[in-house]
């Protein structure tokens, strides 16, 4: 999930902390036909929770294919087996969505304090980072803590490269220095921008993520540091010590390459013009597998499709999964599914993305009127021997965004637990490992439940 | 701290899980004297506790000097430090006692699968790994579980890298395959050797310490990868596919350089020549900062001693500091100490040693004998402020091994919690920022109490 998508949804989530419970009492008219839906739904998580057959999926996925960024042959290959996998699941309309995407390429990297004594500073360049001169660049480091305090130091940063030591709070808060911190470092003057890693302390992790420049001003490398190697530099300076660093990155660009989204249908049995979208992004970054950011999303809203075909169940309407290319470092795979789909976007009945890991506690959040609410939330009550109680605000997310946004479709997120998320949110730390199969077998039973439901519903969801 | 000492350390402590406590029935006979400590030891534990100075020093050595493996320049202006700060702090003939210590190099290395498609393991070389041929090497990877899974499919290892996938139980069970590994694969004809880190699950974390070759035996490459890449290794290969790696350590000795333990002194009052040995070693692993392994074990005896300076507080006997070096790969400093003072072995009353961290809950353990246990134990009580009841079994360390053999010197050990320690043990992420201030300062307290006290009692701690 990239910055100003997770942005918007985070700060949704946290200014509604209490999850906004909507009586059922208000949508009595669709009780019977929910009624209705009670044994499949069973039968869906049974299905779902038997086995860790999602999360083997998981595994085989991110251990084969490893991290997959855009333009990588490791993503171009994880496509093609999804691909011949969704085949092999008995998908209909199985098929590569072709997208140019960017290739960036990271290269050698690192950072390496000189003096006191030489050591190497836990480092990721940051996502689009362009390349210090061959061999790096040598400067004095000047920790900033906010953008205002490098505004009021402005004269200082000439030559220098600008550390913003900012605590992390909130991804939605910190993550502003990761996107913007190069430009307005540039502004005065600084030679290259590190940024406190956003998350969490780990064990001397780095966090990447992308680096946003401004057209017409000078691009300067940009990186990330632990919080531990950030914390010293600190203290280093803050004892009087001049803090002299070389930095080295080789980011660039390559030309683009073509990449595709890769679609999968169940063909509605009644309506199949009307399309209930589910999905995740199949690009990650390029350290670790990806497994939580997001191939955990990709394979959980698959997995729920799944568990359809497998119980024999076609709904009224089309149930279409789509696993998204280079979302992380530019969205184009989101974008070109919305131009190509524009002449249906309004077919769209309701979108759902899973970009936000599983953990547990998770919610489902939802965004759309206030009856769609309303029956959203009537219809969460299949989720109750799942422990999902409550449907709570903030649908939506990166790739949905754009169809959602042309044909105002009501969004749904599966939202898992940000306070686990966040620690490896980025990092080489993102493998299978931190995801319990119970978390993923979960997710996909919420999932399926709640597609399939609102696939069946005899209206359509009201916009 | 290494491997052998740490896992009789932890053997004794492991089995026995519940401490003993000692009654303080067993040994009336010097109650009265203890009460007259009480209020020297409440002064001490007042003034340990009152601010954060001992973690404030400690960052200030692992901010300057960073890790300070043997032979290096940082270990070598740590000493400098540490000698020019212990003279300010007031204490007598500090000085340096020259050492040669080995001097390895860790060089660039790397690890990464070829295929299924390619990706960085995250790995450290093992400490004094040879280095594998220029540019490297490359082999097939057998993942094996245990050493007599190695010998039932020894044929199979030949030409190959053969991974001990062995989950961590505890460290002394579990480091016996990075200490050993390496000899019985080469047995096998293996061309290197892989272990999967000793510790509990990190954040793609991988653990160096040293690796044992065998005299007369090829040397074969040796390193430590992340358990998330060894889990996958096993994964993929438990699927049926060939995990085929490349290999990097450029791991080489340099002729040995000159070290030095440092030694400081308050010397006793009324018996100057009998001694109150404390310390721990200033020698780390090349990664991280040894913070916990061991900056803050010279940090928190020394402090200890420091605290009776400032209080003006000269006890019977002779307090002596010593940070010794090289503890890490080769006991050179310890062993030079043995020797240095082999004639006096038997003046060296008691010996203190701090190297398994300070994290809470920490314990005291003890070794010597029955009557000196139960004196101990009744000096214990004067630690009942910091919440230390008991004085568990299990004293001793790395450093004041040699002499306590020599002169069958009564020793303790100041125990952090070990579930806490490991996370870190060996690793990038043992930096001051894993510790608490009133860790450290709890730690230098109870350490300044026992020390003193013992240096105080009338009589000499039986042996």
């Amino acid at each position: 999930m990239p910055s100003n998508r997770r942005r918007l949804i985070l700060s949704t989530f946290v200014l509604v902390l209490a999850p906004l419970a909507f009586a059922s009492a208000q949508a009595p008219a669709f009780s019977p036909w929910v009624a209705g839906l009670r044994d499949d739904a069973a039968r869906l998580i049974r299905a779902a929770t038997a086995d860790d057959f999602a999360w083997q999926r998981l595994a085989m996925l991110t251990d084969t294919f490893g991290a997959r960024i855009s333009g990588s042959e490791n993503l171009s290959q994880a496509i093609d087996w999804a691909v011949e996998t969704m085949k092999a699941d008995g998908f209909e309309n199985v098929r590569k969505e072709p997208v140019m995407v960017p290739r960036w390429i990271r290269g050698r990297e690192s950072a390496e304090i000189l003096d006191p004594p030489r050591h190497q500073v836990a480092m990721l360049g940051l996502g689009g980072t362009v390349a210090t001169p061959p061999g790096g660049l040598d400067a004095d480091v000047l920790p900033v803590s906010s953008f205002d305090d490098l505004r009021g130091r402005g004269s200082e940063a000439k030559g220098r490269i600008v550390l913003f030591n900012v605590p992390y709070s909130s991804y939605a808060e910190t993550v502003t220095y990761r996107t913007g911190g190069a430009r307005l470092a540039a502004q005065y003057g600084a030679v290259a921008v590190l940024v406190r890693s956003v998350g969490p302390i780990g064990l001397r992790t780095a966090h990447t993520g992308s680096v946003q420049y401004q057209q017409g001003q000078k691009a300067i490398p940009a990186a990330s540091i632990s919080v531990e190697d950030a914390n010293r530099i600190v203290r280093l300076t803050a004892r009087g010590r001049r803090v002299r660093m070389h930095l080295v990155t080789e980011g660039r660009y390559e030309p683009d390459v073509e990449s595709a989204n890769v679609v999968a249908e169940i063909r509605g049995r009644e309506k199949p013009d009307e399309i209930i979208l589910l999905g995740g992004h199949l690009d990650s970054w390029d350290v670790g597998t990806g497994a939580s950011d997001d191939g955990v999303g990709c394979i959980v809203t698959w997995e729920a499709a799944r568990l359809m075909l497998k119980l024999g169940i076609r709904p009224r309407r089309t149930i279409r999964v789509v696993l998204w290319t280079n979302e992380e470092n530019g969205l184009r795979g989101a974008n070109a599914y919305a131009e190509r789909y524009a002449s249906q976007a309004e077919d769209h009945v309701f979108a759902l993305e899973s970009d936000s890991g599983v953990f547990a506690p998770a919610a489902l959040g939802f965004s759309g009127s206030g009856m769609a609410r309303a029956m959203m939330s009537h219809l969460g009550s299949l989720l109750a021997p799942l422990g999902f109680t409550e449907i709570v605000p903030g649908g939506g997310g990166a790739d949905i965004g754009p169809i959602a946004q042309a044909g105002n479709v009501p969004t749904m997120a599966y939202l898992g637990d940000a306070a686990r998320y966040f620690v490896i949110h980025h990092t080489a730390a993102d493998t299978v490992e931190r995801i319990a199969p119970d978390e993923v077998s979960k997710a996909a039973a919420a999932i399926a439940v709640m597609t399939y439901a609102v696939a069946e519903m005899p209206e359509r969801l009201p916009r």
